[in-house]
């Protein structure tokens, strides 16, 4: 297996690994925005969060919980965020959850498009359909 | 309640809803980064991750997958990103999770700081140790 975070859960390669379970690996990010920068991975290779398990996509949740819990008593930083990048945007190719302390002009930051999109009655309207649908399959 | 999103919990506010249960209301985030930007909020008013009892934050999370499930089947999108600011860089005070498509060339991006930060195993060990101290309280 060549990927490298399926390597890290597994043993197989070195990383600074602050938890780990039969389902879950937790470690820093080796290119920290912030100090205290983690990555939570499922053990397991899957790309994106709809090919997870549910039981260990809620444990994700659950250990990001815990982890913004160690961040605020190690840290006390101004706020936190979570992110994850699914499809193209995942560069590694295996789930993974970022979870890092943020600061005020800490730098962080996103840049948008052209902001023409709208919500709208009709795009809510599709998507409460897709769930639906989605959830007799 | 002043909070926006209590209200739209509520049924108070008006908004784009695509989901509500007990515990969780879905809806489009009225200034979408692309078509089909939801956010997800527990009908109870929190502000951070680590505040939420744990059955509503994995709630959270397997709301998020369906999103992310419907999104794919609506818009066929490069990707998708969820999000979420805790603390001071929640701007509406109450918790959000964003879950919204990505696409190639659609501008959305993050800006990072200085880049001075580096893992490190100390690091590793004092957040491996809070969490273990966290699982104790």
């Amino acid at each position: 297996m060549n990927c490298i975070f399926c390597q890290i859960a597994s043993g197989e390669a070195d990383a600074n690994i602050i938890y780990r379970d039969e389902q879950l690996t937790c470690f820093l990010d080796y290119d920290p925005i912030n100090e205290g920068h983690v990555l939570i991975v499922p053990n397991r290779h899957y790309l994106d969060a709809d090919e997870i398990p549910d039981e260990t996509l809620a444990a994700i949740m659950l250990l990001a919980k815990r982890i913004v819990r160690a961040i605020k008593e190690r840290y006390s930083p101004d706020g936190y965020s979570i992110m994850q990048n699914g499809g193209l945007f995942n560069d590694v190719g295996h789930y993974h959850l970022h979870v890092f302390p943020r600061y005020k002009g800490d730098g962080f930051g996103w840049t948008i498009g052209d902001g023409k999109h709208k919500a709208s009655p009709e795009v809510a309207n599709v998507l409460k359909e897709m769930l639906v649908q989605g959830s007799k399959s």
